[in-house]
């Protein structure tokens, strides 16, 4: 078999049999196949696309490169949520313990972010204490006792994933539908969990900007983990604005505690009861949806989530009293608010530039090697709906890095789109994709 | 600008601006864009075609990237000629002296062959003696003195060309009518010919398979030699079967000789004439198609091109009397007979099976590494519409390598394809294309 075959094959729109996809990535991820093959395959693949068994097969490969988990000694069925991110995607932080309070055994493992703020770990490192360093055994029976625990993704994992998206990202690759399936899914895969709930996000701060790309997505996913014999589901919601209120790391996990409190933005709440309620059915504790959504009501209710936050917090060494007292997270030097220059309904929060203008301030990486500041970001205070008049607080922004804040104040401002007429209400959750098909709501 | 955007804009079908195939091919040929990004581009670029503009814009850039050749100091309109390449072509051999005798200044920049047989420089160095090392002034010194001089193609030609062609070869994007079109006219371009005459060679033999392909790129490299200023002729010439009778070094010369003396192939002749009307029209010296014709003719009967052809060897070192005595060619220690398996009327011959079975006798190179034979090759006896009697000789084979014989055998007489009834007569030439269109004959 070589390599020339395969590129020509799917130059010439011929479909790739098993035996080639494992070819590829297997010689691709021991540095036998070049990256200027690679990328020509990824180029003929994004243009003449894959179809769902070449896409499964490219995912089994994926997943077979690197280390893939076993979560057998974990007690339940184990059930993984993925998010495709978005702006002020803070779900993990408070969903995590919000079904393991409902009995779901929850073992994750996650990344940092590159992007607009950091990833589920870079926001659980703003509590004190916290570590996402555990050996193999803390990590099940952490789950098996408390039911959560949210570690590191081991760098051994879908090893060609690593080098596929590196060399996407600077050839123009990224954008394909089956790419990013594949990549996303071989690495859920990979993590050992027994079911996943997939939230893809839509809009214009997500990946897939168009509702029918978001659903395409969700289909192909869906897919792919059902061929692989784990029940998935993927929910479709919206990122036109922001998720909720808080922009930011140490903002964030602050939002998320105070929505176990019964406190949190209407949007990110009725997000966690949905992914949760799927959570929990696909865990089988549920017996359908409306049982989930109800299970999920009483964990928060009930204070069981907010304990079962503090009693995670303390598992991995963080400070349980950061849930009481917000000052022991990180603290900016400036806090300032943010006023609006019109007068008018808010008809559209640029969800984009409200992240790069966070990422400005501090809260997310650029490059691999930016630091993040834990504390920056910023907190909405006007959304989607509201009426404003000029002078109105709109936000107010945290940062350390003075230098920075005209120019993220200017994006933040002009990510505000204010007129006379008020729009229509958008929704929140467009539809769930199962193995049996696509619901719209 | 980066290359990242220009790979997007392709990959969105988008037209590529003059400054950004300036950007990519001169960062390509000083290496500061890398392989990978290059070879998406290509692929992007093989997919999502490139319209004239842009094919002209990519030629230009490629003959920029390397020495452009200034023939000024050469009287007379100097033509080049190209062949796209096939089995058995022999025929720079022939109709460089053939023309020059007629007055038309040849200065010929030729390279080394990769395929069935060697280039016309390997040809060339089957003569004892001859070289085609020369300095630029003895170059010269040589057209404006006998108007014909052949020397090695300067490795500081087209530089992104020859990085390009790499790469496009181990990345299945070779094919593709724009870039074959710009990697010939690029080099043509900086070897500074005031008119191009090109041998667009189409069927089994050929690079272009199909008529449609053929007279496809004979009009690319005809609109870009004249957007360039050149007078461009292409002529579509055929080779389903091999030209004329002997495949391989010095069994082509002596042909070519034999030729001179009147006593070549009745293909091969035509297509000297043809081309070398073609040529004699383009240097302004016969004043139409069947002047040129006439003034061939003449050169040949007079013994003018013989003579041309003696001189020409003499001037660049090499032993004219090879011209009368073909056992100062290398010889081969094996001369074998192939005889007919059938009978019947010859219907086809494969030609790119026979240019395998020539080169697994030596006569060609695999890669770059392999070392030629000079003495190897086979001699045609029976053509296509010829009849022939089982046990017939089908041709004559010369080679050294005894143990490469019954591969080569086996692969020549599966190349002929005979039949009960006699097929229909092939043309020799399909059409001529210049920039005031396409007339097929």
């Amino acid at each position: 078999m070589r390599i020339y075959d395969i590129i020509r094959k799917k130059r010439d729109k011929e479909e790739l049999s098993k035996a080639e996809i494992d070819f590829f990535v297997e010689k691709y991820s021991k540095d036998e196949i070049p990256d200027y093959q690679a990328s020509a395959l990824l180029m003929a693949i994004y243009l003449n696309k894959m179809n769902k068994q070449e896409t499964a097969y490219l995912t089994e490969a994926m997943m077979n490169s690197g280390e893939v988990i076993d979560l057998s000694a974990i007690n339940g069925v184990k059930v993984d949520k993925h998010s495709t991110g978005g702006v002020g995607d803070k779900t993990t932080i408070a969903l995590a313990p919000l079904v393991a309070a409902c009995g779901v055994p929850i073992a994750k493992m996650s990344g940092r972010g590159l992007g607009h703020t950091g990833g589920t770990l870079d926001k659980l490192e703003a509590i004190p204490g916290f570590s996402i360093e555990m050996s193999a055994e803390k990590f099940i029976d952490s789950v098996n006792d408390i039911k959560i625990a949210v570690c590191g993704q081991t760098a051994s994992i879908a090893v060609a994933d690593k080098k596929m998206y590196a060399l996407r990202d600077v050839t123009a690759t990224v954008d394909n539908i089956s790419l990013i399936a594949a990549s996303i899914m071989c690495k859920k895969l990979a993590s050992g969990a027994d079911a996943i709930v997939l939230d893809i996000k839509t809009g214009d701060g997500a990946f897939m900007k168009t509702l029918d790309q978001s659903f395409e997505l969700a289909k192909e996913m869906v897919e792919i983990g059902s061929s692989m014999k784990r029940e998935t589901i993927g929910i479709v919601s919206d990122m036109d604005e922001p998720l909720g209120s808080a922009v930011g790391n140490s903002l964030e996990v602050i939002e998320a505690i105070e929505a176990l409190k019964g406190n949190g933005p209407k949007d990110f709440i009725q997000l966690c009861e949905t992914l949760g309620a799927y959570m929990l059915v696909s865990s089988q504790i549920a017996t359908d949806y409306e049982d989930g959504v109800k299970r999920i009501k009483t964990s928060l209710e009930s204070g069981a989530a907010l304990d079962k936050f503090k009693e995670f917090v303390t598992n991995q060494g963080g400070n349980p009293k950061v849930a009481d007292d917000y000052s022991l997270f990180p603290q900016a030097n400036h806090i300032v608010e943010i006023k609006s220059e019109k007068t008018g309904y808010i008809n559209k929060i640029e969800a984009e530039s409200v992240g790069i203008s966070a990422m400005v301030l501090g809260a997310g990486r650029e490059t691999k090697e930016d630091e993040l500041d834990l504390s920056a970001g910023l907190l909405i205070k006007k959304k989607v709906g509201d009426y404003v008049k000029e002078g109105d607080t709109l936000a107010i922004m945290h940062f350390n890095k003075e230098e920075k804040f005209e120019d993220a104040k200017r994006r933040f401002i002009n990510a505000y789109k204010i007129s006379e007429e008020k729009a229509q209400p958008k929704k929140l959750i467009y539809g769930v994709v199962t193995k049996d098909g696509i619901s719209k709501f």
